[in-house]
């Protein structure tokens, strides 16, 4: 497939951005890829690892000639950056993202862009159990799915670019508005890491000592409590109302069961059981 | 390893019961296994692909030749077959069950055993996300735990020969209390289940038709919500007053959490975070 692009510059090279440019570069991407960030070490290791083909981290450097701009830090540094770069973003640029909330960033970020200059949001549905550039895979968006959330201004011709772009990645993209996006993924996504990281604390407040007795179930339950805190801290802010929604859905389905077991009302509680054992199918065709 | 049985019976071939029989005729197991339960259809399965030797739906029947007996249906029925079978064990027979829960076990059937007739129990950590006889493997306790548990009468001579039963088929055994198994085990393993269920009932109290959405996190988390619904019926039911002392705790640390968010407490949050990303450390060595 052939590729838009020139000069990309990745804000952010860990799992998410080091992915993609590997898959670019697998997939005959022959322009220049730029990575950037604080840290001027996994910058070096990425270059290293043939993941970016230069760094720096003076972002309004990097971005200068870059046709396109994807920023792959924790949603809550966006707006800061864009503030910062967006005085020398090239004409015709594209800058998108790979944040796991849409609307508020959407909202940002579309304003911020100078003349000439398109911003369209993505969210790609993909992860891996450790983080870090040294991680990332050349395949991680195989098949994976990817979210793009066009607003009513998004550039047409940049919105293409940008689904044909992933498209090349491997990934099956999908349109959503970003308000609906963001309902969507408080439920799915975000309610379950909120959960992963709630269910280790409740453990441990039953017992310190007692973690390690837990079994494949639930290693595997809590293994997205192994996500930076940093990342999540900043997808729970930026998508507040709807996850305080869905974690109060989920705490009725809780006090539920909770209520249930109390009553000693077993038949209830295995109807309960299988109402989820049912609803849980399409899940498994993912 | 020397195995101590002739003629084992087996109550309940799925999973558990039949992976059991397939990994003892693998250690070269010689002797006769008997497989029991309520469905014929399941037991000719069970025989047909060679983990069974023979079966019958007639308990009494299958019971009375064997010197080891093993539980391996779910927790609920344990009392109505002992019950029903313990007049026809043979005098030096062993008992012994694979349940989730202990305490009440042990105490409920421990008594039921005639003289000269010993029960163990014992609760193999072991799971697959598939349930039934044709899930059934060879390796299933390989390196998986099984924890033993004696009461104050339990036959030392029994106990010996069920720890190297589970040794005998690859699993680490361990040794404890009825009552610590079950604290243990309504944090680690009964609760993460029931949270489960619970978060596939909060998401689609959000929306009914969104779960597709979920990606591999929410797969994994929600797995386990998988297992038969009568099994963790009655393992709640057994073991109801310590999952609800762990439902608390972890309902108190969900609230914690929607306290924060909340209040846009964004540091408190990430600290929330951080401590259930450190804890979790023990289970990745499991």
């Amino acid at each position: 497939m052939k590729i838009d692009f020139k000069h990309i510059a990745i804000i952010g090279v860990g799992l998410i951005g080091g992915s993609f440019a590997l898959a670019l570069k697998q997939q005959g991407f022959k322009g220049k890829i730029t990575g950037m960030g604080r840290n001027k070490k996994n910058l070096s290791k990425a270059k290293k690892l043939g993941i970016i083909d230069n760094y720096t981290t003076e972002f309004t450097e990097g971005i200068k000639d870059a046709d396109l701009i994807m920023l792959a830090v924790p949603v809550g540094q966006f707006e800061t950056i864009m503030k910062n770069i967006r005085r020398n973003l090239k004409k015709g640029a594209i800058v998108t993202d790979v944040g796991s909330v849409k609307a508020q960033i959407v909202k940002k970020l579309g304003p911020l862009m100078p003349k000439d200059v398109y911003f369209v949001g993505a969210h790609p549905i993909a992860g891996k159990e450790c983080s870090g550039v040294t991680c990332a895979s050349a395949d991680l968006y195989q098949n994976a799915r990817c979210i793009i959330t066009p607003g009513p201004d998004t550039n047409n011709t940049a919105l293409k670019k940008i689904i044909n772009l992933w498209k090349t990645v491997g990934a099956k993209t999908m349109l959503m508005e970003p308000e609906e996006h963001d309902v969507i993924f408080a439920a799915v996504s975000h309610l379950p890491h909120v959960v992963a990281y709630a269910l280790v604390n409740g453990i441990i407040k039953v017992d310190e000592a007692i973690l390690h007795h837990g079994g494949k179930g639930l290693r595997d339950m809590t293994r997205i409590a192994k996500s930076p805190a940093e990342l999540w801290r900043d997808i729970c802010s930026h998508n507040k109302k709807n996850i305080l929604k869905s974690l109060k859905m989920f705490s009725s389905s809780i006090s539920n069961i909770t209520k249930l077991i109390e009553r000693s009302d077993w038949k209830g509680l295995e109807k309960e059981f299988i109402k989820a054992r049912e609803a849980r199918q399409p899940l498994e065709s993912n």
